[in-house]
């Protein structure tokens, strides 16, 4: 037997026990002839004694960093105790001690404050994994995949395995496939999600599904994305959109509960798509802090029927405003101090290529009511003043106004907002702020192929409301100049993501079930009769054999953990993650294949 | 709201309560002006009953087998009551329905006696699985999905997902590949099993990990075996096989609790590998019933220092025995009085090509005391007597003996063994029987090669006391013709199998954790430095950094859920699986990608 028992559970109530432990060597320290040894193992670290009849075994048996130790011994209370350790009150008097493996020094000290770098770490990443701050981040994971499982098994929902070689569908993202042996010529595809497999099971009467299942999507990383990823994936039958709402929302606050033990006990806000875009100029606004957009002036067609504001700025021969399709403004709380030097900061930050902005209007609302501005040869202190009191500005705060195209100027905008709140300490990690948002339009409208696309996928439903219209219209585009005319553009989907302070965690939506309607969806999207039974066929099939109502969600589990986490990298919370090449250093995947494998598969390169 | 209630939760209790039902139509039955439906979900089967004054609505939206359906009513007392549902009891008095969708007439009908036929129930797969008989499959594995997850927490694993695209490294079966697009002319490929990655897990300190994961093998497909296969995947640091033996048995028993109601609380039988194949002739025995083999005759080498039975049937002049390398036997008890035609049928089956034997000998023990066999010529009644007497057979039994080359023989009477059992009915479905099958060789002769083939794999460590002939020894094979006298044929693996019901369920091994044993190993199955380097170059700068003493099992979730659930096929308990070809003949895939994939991967067919 290896141990007793662990380094992380001995207390006073132990004192006199004989003992055996085994870890990993954290620290060694000698006082005179008596040697300390911290012995680590992943429940804690417990403080060894070797006196000095010892030594002469230390000698010929010298200790390093991360060797790996069996120690037996008593547990014996320790005169200089240490409060920060559960096992702070004792330690263990050696009475005899093997090594069982030798470690050569490691590339980087195994703790929180590790002396390596990104690059070292992920070669090593067997050496990282060791350090605390890397195990919490996997228990955080491992708790938050057991709290949900739990819950949706006391709901009735079943775990059920879909498969992971599947068929090439691309829509949207690229798939991994895989060549098959069996079929020459033939491939599988990896699954971007088990979407259609679980409508199907959906179609097969199991109402309440879901699974923590790996998905693969062949894109070009961006710094927060894997090509293979975790999802919840989740389904019901029978349900309407709130049914699904009330579900979800249950599902994350008692993750909040298991995993974070906070008493999530108010709903989660709600805010249709349109709302969040003109308040926050994002799908997925951060509501933790207000600052919300102030919209100055922006094209009527956008958002039809709101306020206009446009004659606070206009008559004024302020020709960045004058010309600009939209501007939009925030209202900093308490910065209407700031120095030329953190205007100039901010002016430098919007007009970086990421935000793209040409530049910033600023206006100080001053403690004492007057105002200062950057545009103080155009405006007015009084038409300041009007612009200050539409925003709601208080004295003290700094307003930022951006002009500029409608899209990019809204986007800038929400980045100002965040960057803002960030610096002013207004999106703490460890406070959460849950929201839906609901009502996305149904598609959106891609350029090059003058054509409508799903903007959440083909199985997404229309809003009840909205089904009529997609049926009885055409989808073609007869006017690209004129897209948002077309009766699709207006059509909302009943679809709903879950936002976590200012993360999209979840999303989902009801699905189509109606073999027509799933149809007419394809064809919208530009897929003939031929390519659509090639690609869905058994979709469109199961549809014929009573399909009933459903809808789902699916939740990233990377970056649910990262947030809970209070981490903005996913990376952190998976044990062995790819660089944004797609690489694992640590392994050096991926990696040249043998002839024979080529042979075998009857493929062969096509190098450019 | 779609529903109040689903079809399997109301009774008599709930008499008068307004209930709305959504679910199938099972079966539509007309009584006069009255028409009863069963409604059919997940949870159950409910009675509707539509009185006449619906019969206008009826007509105007007659009902069909599957179609989806919404009725609200009253819960009712049921005169003519059905004891065998737990809805039974009541009935739904219908107030207003509607039609949530139809469905044409399904392809076989949805009963657990369906008139469909595999390749039909295949391509209908959501059909099917509406059935009983596999919702009960899916719903078993289910529950031995949770009930391992429960045991495994408790005893403070955690789950950690290990990555799916990862390196190929080929050694025994075939990966499955997947072309990298960001890394032109370079691969990943699927795990065969997490392996290696939960060993480093064991280096980086997470002493006890688990997975339920899906695992990848481009093999040609038997009848049993499907291209991805989920794993139990367990890994243990700090342990001796008897930790694990302990831990694991626990977990099937606990399995056995949960879903089963059976309290198995014997413990597992443990037998060595030499042992199983001497009495049983197999490596997974199945022990729920005797007829062992009594080795009358076998080649010295193979099983040192057992008893010599073969002057029980030497110098008799019968050249069948005198020449064969191997003559073994079982008793096949109380059918003494096979007919002829009986024991023809038993000689053919064991001539059929799949057992390859050229006949069978049979002794009958009648149950007078005298014998009667089918080598009377050469055997005198004493001599057939002694056979008997060695072997324990009783009067009644019936002697079956076979003749050949030792490994065919061997196996030939096993499965001779075993068909008798399963005619005999001593091979009941829901006996259940564990061993533990200890002391596997840990290498095999690979006579193409004229080299060592890990029996295991590559990771599995010797028997402690077998390390030194391990590292002293040259692994070279100077004579083929006497591999067996080489050091390394007698080397025993630290290995266990769990065999239920004379299935292998699971496998696994105390692993090497010296680097200079693993890379004595590597070379021991032919695999030069560069080679060792460029596949496990990972593992073995991980055995520097101070790995810890560890081992593991993992079992297959497919055939465990099989096995419980009283089937032999694994088929049955997987959701989407594929045929035979490694194909999902529902979905159609593998299938033919797009040439903007080809190009965009590099890479292009070279069909033979």
């Amino acid at each position: 037997m290896f141990r007793t028992h662990t380094c992380g559970e001995l207390n006073l109530k132990n004192v006199n026990l004989s003992v055996t432990l085994s870890g990993w060597v954290q620290t060694i320290r000698k006082f005179g002839s008596i040697t300390f040894v911290d012995l680590r193992d992943r429940y804690g670290i417990t403080q060894l004694l070797f006196a000095e009849h010892l030594n002469e075994q230390l000698e010929a048996n010298p200790l390093g960093r991360e060797f790996v130790l069996q120690v037996s011994g008593t547990v014996s209370e320790r005169s200089n105790k240490n409060a920060h350790l559960a096992t702070g009150d004792i330690e263990i008097l050696v009475t005899d001690f093997s090594i069982l493996n030798k470690s050569i020094t490691p590339p980087f000290t195994i703790q929180d404050d590790t002396d390596g770098g990104d690059d070292l770490r992920m070669k090593y990443r067997f050496l990282d994994l060791r350090r605390n701050a890397v195990k919490r981040n996997l228990e955080l994971r491992y708790a938050v995949g057991r709290s949900t499982r739990n819950y949706l098994h006391e709901q009735q929902f079943m775990d059920i395995e879909t498969p992971f070689l599947i068929k090439s569908t691309p829509e949207g993202a690229r798939d991994f496939v895989v060549p098959s042996r069996m079929n020459p010529g033939q491939f599988y595809a990896l699954p971007q999600s088990p979407q259609t497999f679980k409508q199907l099971l959906m179609v097969s009467g199991y109402d309440r599904y879901y699974q923590i299942v790996k998905c693969f999507r062949d894109e070009d990383l961006r710094a927060d994305r894997q090509p293979e990823f975790t999802q919840i994936d989740c389904e019901m039958a029978f349900v309407e959109q709130e049914d699904i709402l009330n579900m979800f929302e249950g599902l994350v606050k008692r993750i909040f509960k298991d995993v974070k033990n906070i008493d999530y006990t108010e709903k989660a806000e709600r805010m249709t798509w349109e709302n969040a875009m003109w308040t926050y100029g994002n799908d997925k606004p951060d509501i933790r802090f207000g600052m919300k957009l102030c919209n100055l002036k922006y094209p009527s067609h956008t958002f039809p029927g709101r306020e206009d504001l446009s004659h606070l700025i206009s008559g004024a021969d302020f020709k960045v405003f004058d010309e600009a399709e939209s501007v939009i403004a925030i209202s900093a709380p308490g910065c209407s101090e700031y120095t030329r030097k953190q205007t100039d900061e901010l002016t430098e930050w919007v007009k970086r290529p990421q935000i793209g902005m040409k530049g910033l209007v600023y206006i100080k609302c001053n403690a004492d009511g007057s105002f200062k501005s950057s545009i103080d040869k155009f405006y007015s202190e009084e038409k300041l003043k009007a612009i200050a009191t539409a925003m709601q500005a208080q004295p003290g705060d700094l307003i930022l106004m951006l002009a500029g195209a409608e899209e990019r100027t809204r986007k800038a905008t929400s980045e100002l907002r965040l960057h803002l709140g960030q610096q002013l300490g207004l999106r703490q990690p460890h406070e959460f702020k849950l929201l839906w948002v609901l009502d996305f339009p149904l598609f959106e409208y891609a350029e090059d192929d003058n054509r409508w696309v799903a903007r959440h996928h083909p199985f997404t439903s229309p809003k009840p409301t909205d089904i009529d219209t997609m049926i009885n219209n055409n989808p073609v585009i007869e006017n690209p100049a004129e897209y948002l005319k077309h009766p699709y553009a207006n059509i909302k989907a009943n679809a709903y993501d879950m936002v976590l302070n200012g993360n999209e965690i979840g999303g989902g939506s009801i699905r189509i079930f109606q073999k027509e309607l799933q149809q007419k969806m394809f064809a919208a999207l530009g897929m003939d009769e031929h390519e659509q039974q090639h690609k869905f066929g058994f979709l469109l099939g199961a549809f014929e054999y009573g399909a009933p109502p459903h809808g789902g969600i699916a939740f990233g589990f990377d970056r649910l953990c990262a947030i809970l986490g209070g981490s903005e990298s996913i990376r952190d919370f998976i044990a062995f993650p790819k660089n944004n090449s797609g690489r694992d250093v640590m392994i050096d995947a991926p990696s040249a294949i043998d002839q024979k494998q080529f042979d075998e598969l009857q493929i062969r390169l096509d190098l450019k």
